[in-house]
């Protein structure tokens, strides 16, 4: 087993599901895998979210991520929307609770600004960013923005937690050098 | 092993969740159990989650329900309670997905009539009544409504699912019979 860490993230929604594993090894992303889930050929509501449950879970046995990083509006069209991706969210969250591994929720928005620097980026701008960032090969992108804007997600939370603490956040050399070892020249 | 049908009835909400396990023999309803968990506790919205889910598939594997049975609003006050409750009611129907437990949802005013015969009535009246129809003994009834509330959830489906079929929904008396063995006289 490497020391490469795995952030597996992961974009709900109750059509397509996307999902992107990042690798990072001391300060460089990587891409190991992308994918979505297709959900629109299961009529029913809980078959759809059956589905997400079991693929989640298969994903974490696969790739033991460390951290998931999730997108989530905070807002919604009305309360039946909100309750049904609320749903798609908890199934997804589920298979990695169960395992002890910790959820951060990003906005979209905050995604696309960490990726793209604009808040506003459309999801092909955001596909264009991470396949430079991450140097993905065109034949590795699907035709689904999804499993891109999952794999932003990853790639947002990668960048999050890299963040230098501040001089007023951080209360002594040792925690900020405990918080950020690939920052410590050898 | 017994032939016994086994239904659990879940109450999901983030502050206090519900159940009830529902045995049906033949005709004849009883409780096996019922009780609530208690997620004010915890102040992390995740463990919240983790700890629904974990219970849920704790009890699927102690009673090993054949049906679950949810209590479901479909309305909300806002966008933002939905969201949290829609996440709840997903890691508690996570447990019974990924075990194959048919699920169905119940509005809460359909469950009270069903139990009382008045869609209006309150947690208390459903409780009494519940009392009275599975006889259960004074010192096994809990304080926090939540515990009846989810069994009376259990036994609404009970009795959705013993009503006989109607002229026009029964293709033929084979089918009745295949749907309603209980009702057939030996």
């Amino acid at each position: 087993m490497s020391n490469e860490r795995i952030i597996i993230g992961i974009d709900p929604g109750t059509n397509v599901m996307g999902y992107g594993i990042l690798g990072v090894n001391g300060k460089k992303p990587r891409m190991i895998a992308m994918g979505v889930i297709k959900l629109s050929k299961f009529e029913s509501h809980y078959l759809r979210l059956r589905r997400i449950h079991e693929r989640v879970l298969a994903l974490v046995e696969q790739y033991l991520p460390d951290e998931m990083a999730i997108e989530a509006p905070f807002y919604g069209k009305n309360v039946q929307s909100m309750l049904k991706l609320g749903r798609a969210q908890g199934v997804a969250m589920a298979a990695a609770l169960i395992r002890d591994i910790p959820i951060t929720e990003y906005e979209p928005r905050k995604i696309k600004q960490a990726i793209t620097g604009n808040g506003g980026a459309s999801k092909e701008q955001v596909q264009e960013m991470l396949r430079r960032i991450l140097t993905i090969p065109a034949d590795r992108l699907l035709p689904e923005l999804d499993a891109t804007d999952a794999l932003a997600a990853a790639l947002c939370h990668f960048y999050e937690t890299a963040k230098p603490i501040s001089a007023t956040s951080a209360k002594s050399w040792k925690a900020f050098i405990a918080a950020n070892p690939t920052r410590v020249k050898k």
